[in-house]
């Protein structure tokens, strides 16, 4: 087996993603830019970690180099996952571990290290996210360069994936479906949610692992990559409604959603399904939502702005009188995070472009009776879109127990 | 069956932290303080949710009066769970959803309403943490009015458990302890990491959910209550190593990681386990990490420091040899979060007081042979310190597959 069929990120891709995000810093004046947030550091160096209240900070010169901050007990666990960098700022522990030190004052004294005259310094955020704990100062209180926030400079980048990571998208979509499907069909009754959707979850990652053995490469400390979930009856009205007690009952709505993780990348899929018979009400919003979902799919192209697609699947809503149903707008990006910049919102006018993956969910929510959500997996293409989740969307294949 | 049966925090407990937070507040001359972090808002509010890019914040006045800032799609699912609350600043959606206006500005708009002649605010942090694509500006850029961040105000009392909040401890770990127990006797050679662990955390899930019934109350939208996991091998020698492909191996060391989740609290279990007959080598280890375990419980006391905690083991550690194996300090606070302020560290010289929990989990590791960690529950009481999860800690009873 060569390394290039591991379902994973190459080496030279990351190398990639620093020499462009250098370019920016070069354009924009920056002599480097120190990187806080764990996915951007994954998404610039390949190092996948617990994040914690430790800090770690990944640091891109504007000629490409890059180095990392670390707590000690990640120095071998960085090296094996990352033998191409070479430059580490190692602290003993957070908040000191005896020296006294916290790990921001090792980080700007190692900045000013590789950058003794520096003038101009760029960061994803001003000092290390208040994870777990953690307390320390912002990185502008400890160094003497002027900073600015710019974490554009990255998640800009981030929204056009490259073939690598459409390919890692398209197969975690394959598993998000699989893990949908084992779930569907073990709902009966009186299902628990939990029990009945991590079932499921597990014996789709036991297929997936089955079946990419040593392709599949893990990314994270704890979750499966395959998996399902779904809400049920009146909670299913929430957008976001937590996991709830009592089992499934014949005449439930269920919004479900269900991903796969591959590589580090994720897919979305989430369907409205019923058990028993649906109502003539349960029917009338469900259709609606499946129009307003075609709405969302027909209009994102390259070229247009991310307000006009929304605007289109509401104007589509409105014409059925169920705009007040609505209660978020039609999607998002994602790829390494569930949610990620831009957002398919009348306020984001970002221009669409090929390789952009989207959700497309389209909502409706009638308290009392619950809620009407599919929700697929979208890549923008040279020439419109393609669903990459192909789980079937009709309604007389979401039909759970009907007598 | 009476309300206070069930396992969670009782409204009168959530409106006295309030009134904790205002008196402090008063004390500090801020008329309100702004909460962002979602464990934070859920902590004064009784409000869990899926946090997502859509900013939420609690604001605390110091009159103890609190309101929530929230994203449509929330309004209905906050009433539900916090009947008490009925002062919502609602946005639409992030960015705007039509309204041009982002959700920081409706924040703003709302302090300046419940407070218009504001001299001094407090928040936990300056404007919602960038989660999952959000962009937006700081706090103190769109009000008028001087902000301090205070996340201390908040967090230092969070560091004294309840009895409430200790009842539900206890109750996770007696569940973290179960689910350990399963995974534990269902490793074989062989077993994958991933699949043993997520089999044993759902049949343990199925055991907790059947026993504790409509006493359990879900908090969360995803993941199971009752967790075990485990990582392998030369892994072991990271302290966070992530989790890998291929099966358990006869003299494989094992270390593992245990929770449950009640009423939002989570306990901490780790043990570290032999596959087959260990060798000395790992036996001298083991040991060594036992004791220096038992120094960490013999120090628990309070009145004392974190710092001194951390001073004895180290101690312990210089004398056997071992203190180049360590690599973090002893352990840390938790509850709410998996890892909460203060940290048994040299530099963390926090004063122990009764009604703290700490893990105490003092690890070895040698790169080629493995890592040796145990991690238990400990709480601070009157006199000493009590270890509330009660699995085994002795070498003869982590043995796996002995011919």
């Amino acid at each position: 087996m060569t390394a290039s069929l591991r379902l994973e990120i190459q080496p030279a891709e990351y190398r990639a993603r620093r020499e462009h995000l250098a370019r920016a810093l070069q354009q924009h004046g920056y002599d480097l830019m120190c990187v806080f947030g764990p996915t951007r550091v994954a998404y610039l160096t390949g190092f996948f970690f617990a994040a914690t209240e430790r800090p770690v900070a990944a640091i891109i010169t504007d000629d490409g180099e890059c180095s990392l901050l670390i707590p000690q007990l990640e120095s071998d666990h960085v090296r094996q996952q990352c033998p191409e960098l070479v430059n580490f700022a190692v602290y003993p522990e957070y908040p000191g571990g005896g020296s006294g030190q916290h790990p921001l004052l090792t980080l700007a004294a190692h900045l000013r290290t590789i950058r003794p005259s520096a003038r101009a310094l760029a960061a994803d955020l001003d000092g290390y996210e208040h994870r777990w704990g953690y307390r320390g100062p912002k990185l502008s209180q400890v160094i003497d360069v002027p900073l600015h926030e710019r974490l554009d400079l990255i998640d800009d980048a981030r929204t056009i994936k490259s073939s690598a990571e459409i390919a890692l998208i398209r197969e975690a979509c394959a598993w998000g479906d699989h893990a949908h499907r084992l779930m569907q069909d073990a709902i009966t009754q009186g299902s628990d949610e939990l029990l009945v959707s991590h079932g499921a979850s597990l014996q789709a990652t036991r297929d997936m692992l089955s079946a990419l053995g040593d392709r599949y490469v893990p990314k994270a400390r704890e979750g499966l990559p395959a998996n399902a979930m779904f809400i049920r009856g009146h909670n299913t009205a929430n957008p976001h409604g937590l996991h709830q007690q009592g089992g499934v009952q014949v005449g439930d709505t269920l919004v479900t959603g269900a991903y796969g993780v591959v590589g580090g990348y994720e897919s979305e899929l989430e369907r409205t399904m019923f058990v028993g018979e649906p109502t003539s009400e349960q029917i009338k919003y469900f259709q609606a939502m499946l129009e307003a979902q075609d709405a969302g799919f027909a209009a994102l192209k390259p070229g247009r702005r991310c307000s006009e697609v929304e605007q289109e699947v509401r104007d589509l809503l409105k014409e059925r009188g169920m705009l007040a149903q609505a209660r978020h707008h039609t999607g998002h990006a994602f790829g390494m995070e569930g949610h990620e910049h831009p957002f398919l919102d009348l306020d984001d006018h970002t221009e669409l472009a090929a390789g952009m993956i989207f959700s497309i969910e389209p909502g409706l929510y009638v308290p009392g009776l619950g809620g009407f959500r599919h929700s697929d997996t979208l890549l923008v293409t040279p020439d419109g879109a393609e669903r990459l989740s192909l789980y079937p969307r009709d309604l007389e294949s979401l039909l759970i127990g009907r007598a």
